[in-house]
């Protein structure tokens, strides 16, 4: 059996919201840790011209009211659509990063979900930042510094090429060895191959 | 709660396979009925500039390897990756208008898709289309004149019509009531939605 699932994520991804409330209750119950790991997904997304929902209004569309169901179905909190799209300088990706060197990657990831879909304010906004991480225990100015390192700035980008190399295309993923599982909706199958292998 | 699930299927989409080989069991047992809707997803796709895998390699693997994973997970025959893409002027399509008129489109679809999954020939293609009909005890020629005929292929454009006009933009989609799901692993949401509503 695999013992450990790799969760990439990209704060910005929608379906993201689902896994970050649901993961890490599935994995703990089969006993499999969970590995969170910031990367760029929208750096990849351009790259591969693979923009499932820019210009394409009928599927956007969609995809809010199967977020809203799927929400409804698991039992996840969903509070209408949020803004969209958010993080554009990926400052929370970044904390994210600076969260996953230090310890505290799914305690923030959750946090900034919950600002963004619950609060309905964009986590990469300092101003939004600033308390979420507050409220974490941290110091907003020291952290968005750090955030803002060429450290942090290369182990995003350091991530962001393994999952390129990886194959992986979006956010969330669940890699168990070398097997990636894309979706919120993969994350049952995730954790099945990670018990049968 | 809702008896009737419209199941709109475009024989050339990958996912399809698993939904042709599975609903029919799964809304049997939940006691309802499926109507088979043949429908163009591809001209809706490419009015709407969706097009999930045309130069978007690292997406296109994944979703060969995902589909080989879901047949195994359900059951499904899977036999390698078939050709790709499939019945480029949508003859498939049109015999399958054909026979939803005539009441054995799931027959037809199911002997399709496993022409195409299975013995990995093009169902478009009119020697292995043929044999297909021959086996269902039609006679080719007698339905591949209908398909070419000006009312089956107006059926087929007012369906794709109606699907336009119900926000759907992929194949499979399930319909229950307006409610719209999207994707073989959307089948079990739209039989919950049923018995719910």
């Amino acid at each position: 059996m695999i013992r450990e699932l790799d969760f990439f994520i990209f704060i910005g991804s929608t379906y993201t919201h689902l896994a970050v409330n649901r993961a890490e209750a599935l994995a703990g119950h089969a006993g499999i840790a969970l590995r969170w790991r910031p990367f760029s997904a929208r750096t990849l997304m351009i790259e591969q011209n693979n923009r499932p929902f820019v210009g394409k209004p009928v599927k956007l569309a969609y995809m809010w009211r199967d977020v809203e169901r799927r929400a409804q179905r698991h039992g996840v909190p969903f509070a209408g659509v949020p803004p969209y799209p958010i993080d554009m300088d990926e400052r929370a990706n970044r904390v994210a990063t600076v969260a996953a060197a230090e310890g505290w990657c799914p305690a923030f990831v959750r946090a900034a979900y919950a600002a963004w879909f619950l609060e309905r304010k964009d986590p990469g906004a300092v101003e939004n930042l600033a308390p979420v991480l507050e409220r974490l225990g941290h110091v907003p100015r020291e952290v968005l510094a750090r955030a803002d390192a060429p450290d942090i700035r290369e182990r995003y980008a350091a991530e962001t090429d393994t999952a390129r190399r990886l194959g992986i295309f979006g956010s969330p993923t669940f890699l168990c060895g070398t097997e990636v599982f894309w979706g919120d909706d993969r994350l049952e199958d995730a954790i099945d191959w990670c018990s049968a292998h």
